[in-house]
């Protein structure tokens, strides 16, 4: 089965998933016996506890085993019995799981599949957090993000391939939330626009120093350095990533005024006018939010500003433990409560906190439409299996983000009584000089 | 001794407190004995906990018992050894109503001692929170916020006369921050402009329903409804406030608009496109906030947006116990994640917290002024220990916003998963058509 190419995909259209366009075909296992009445109930149990999301059961001989409501607006493909008895002992991960491997399949949109998933979620959780103190007992704990777990974690989702990434990441490989102030800008506009937003909200003037916690392929960096003047050190324990970052600026003539340093965030040295991390809290722990923490407050001159950007969520929940597992090991996106666990015992005042979480289904938008771009070339970089699991992360995320089951936090602060502030933020609206 | 009249008082300038002023008399009791090792010791001591400020000590023989520094900025001048004794006791409390009886005074400005006195504080607590917790047990619990409690507390504050608040508040009388977009404005464009911040933020449009917890003389409610068309419930335990309100209401033809309940917070009824609440929720009570959240929720409609302001501090320390016993009993200023307690139990999602600290101090030195200039009509209502007292809470506040002692945050907040949200905040400082 060839897969089909999706040059006209552009956001915001629909799209089926490639799994969903493959024809059932017949089971080695259609003969197997009907599934028991203790499965059934089983099964039943688990999606009642997820919510009771409005779908029907069909099993590997084509037959429906049962529905949630008269009208199911999706449903779940099962297609085979060791896919029903996964998904029974670890409902979550085994979903994902064999929705990888093609063993389960959903009907209609992928999308729209995940949104009432998440929405279910989100409504049987509300306030009781059962559910999630069970999927936490059940999930078990993430990998530790120590020096040594970190570079580890780090290593299994940045450092599969600069080309993999480079295919469907806007020019400047930015691989985090980036900022539609139009939301019908291009992707290269909107991450542009992150870093100049994140800039503005910290007012780097020329000369200044600035310390990047997790830095990515440099975009960040790069930018600061060239558009505002300031000189940069940046941290980054992917070794791929620091590499290219580092050719990149010297390609850029800012070699000079960046410095890339394949080092932990805990081994930040010097005093700084700033502090910046876009997307690395998720990889920190919230164990380790104290020890970030103090290297803020080391690394911050007492008029500093520092901003951290970072996916959230309402409520505390562990990830999706099949994210967790395949994608992004010892990952938590906060609660903003939790991240001011960071920020309260060294007394930083919060002076701004917005909510970017739309624009993070936007981006996200985007790089699916790049993917499904370069399906092909996906293919042949990996396995089938690889592009249905990037498929799966990418959309199930899209979900996250239009449900509200995770949101996007950018966080700015300074010490407690720094007075050079601005008297409102209009600045950051400002038309540029 | 008459007072000076301050005609010529603005904001901004350097004011000496009219204490300050005061020609040292002879004391009675220039022929007690002189402080004992002891006392000294002891004095030092409490100097030495409160961060050791830069200052000399003047005892009632007009001698200089000790300095903590070779250069003091500031001085204390204790006027008899009850006060000194009473100082040894309970510092912070009693230093104010020595303060405010004359048996201690002030060398120097009245706001740069205070200033001090908070910068010390915080530079002391910064990540121990040992004195602070010191202090709190030292200082005991404030009156209890349930329903009674809370309308004796307020009841002490809030109903101690109309006309003593106007005296000295804008002509809408607003007890709360102000917003000084541009800081030359003029206090009653400034409370206008807070209260269009506060609308804009929630995106009101006319024909919505509003619930408002804590309306004081319903400033913010008549603005509302005159300038956004929308109808708005107002909750005030303050009898005195709410006559004046519902009176201003009829005044102002906007009774069928303007609803003012005379009940508590924990008492609103319905269901509402926007919950607001302006500087109630220091009188709420930590333990409360849990049942804040709880109305909160049953009030807000699934598409509904709520904003908190609130006085707020970087780290956890009770209020300063004078301020508590005579100005505010049952108050305390919370921490930004103690705020979020209020939030995370209903999954609410922030999507905007902006820090409005230095504009609570400009608000705060309108105040000043103008109590300054009606010093005499204030002390005709009252008496003299009333006008001191009145200037050290208006003076100490003044410091404790300059120095970061305290902070203004104000949340806006909605349900975690309603997608009716603006790409930007641009809007919030687009000129108004």
């Amino acid at each position: 089965m060839k897969p089909e190419q999706h040059d006209q995909f552009t956001p915001n259209s629909s799209y089926t998933s490639g799994l969903n366009r493959v024809e059932i075909q017949a089971q080695d296992d259609k003969h197997t016996p009907p599934v028991s009445a203790l499965e059934r109930w089983l099964l039943r149990k688990v999606i009642r506890e997820i919510g009771d999301p409005p779908l029907r059961i069909v099993l590997w001989d084509g037959k429906e085993l049962f529905r949630t409501t008269p009208e199911p607006k999706t449903g779940v493909i099962i297609h085979d019995r060791s896919a029903l008895r996964r998904l029974l002992s670890k409902p979550s991960l085994n979903f994902c799981e064999s929705y990888c491997s093609g063993d389960i399949d959903v009907e209609g949109e992928l999308l729209t599949f995940l949104e009432i998933f998440h929405q279910c979620r989100l409504t049987a959780t509300a306030d009781t957090g059962i559910y999630k103190r069970r999927l936490a007992d059940l999930w078990g704990r993430s990998n530790a993000n120590s020096l040594s777990g970190s570079r580890e974690n780090i290593h299994h989702h940045y450092d599969i391939g600069n080309d993999f990434y480079r295919l469907w990441l806007d020019t400047e490989m930015q691989y985090t939330c980036a900022y539609f102030p139009a939301p019908d800008m291009s992707l290269e506009a909107a991450q542009a626009a992150k870093v100049d937003h994140v800039c503005r909200k910290l007012r780097l003037q020329p000369g200044e120093t600035v310390v990047e916690a997790g830095c990515g392929w440099g975009g960040t960096a790069l930018h600061m350095a060239k558009h505002y003047g300031v000189n940069v050190r940046a941290y980054n324990i992917s070794h791929e990533q620091v590499e290219l970052a580092r050719q990149r600026a010297r390609e850029a003539g800012l070699a000079n005024q960046v410095e890339f340093v394949e080092d932990d965030y805990r081994n930040i040295q010097g005093e700084f006018d700033a502090f910046v991390s876009i997307g690395m809290l998720e990889h920190v722990g919230v164990e380790h939010y104290r020890e970030l923490g103090d290297v803020i407050n080391r690394a911050l001159r007492p008029d500093g500003r520092g901003l951290i950007h970072s996916i959230g969520q309402t409520q505390s929940a562990p990830l999706n433990p099949w994210i967790e597992k395949r994608i992004f090991p010892g990952a938590y996106p906060p609660t903003l409560r939790e991240m001011l666990g960071i920020l309260e015992p060294w007394a930083f005042a919060v002076q701004d906190v917005e909510n970017l979480r739309l624009h993070y289904s936007k981006t996200l938008e985007h790089w699916l439409a790049r993917y499904e771009q370069h399906e092909a070339q996906v293919r042949e970089m990996f396995d089938d299996e690889f592009v249905r699991a990037w498929r799966l992360y990418l959309v199930s995320s899209i979900a996250a983000f239009n449900t509200g089951a995770l949101q996007l936090f950018q966080v700015m602060f300074t010490r407690p009584g720094n007075n050079d502030l601005p008297w409102s933020r209009a600045h950051l609206y400002a038309d540029k000089t």
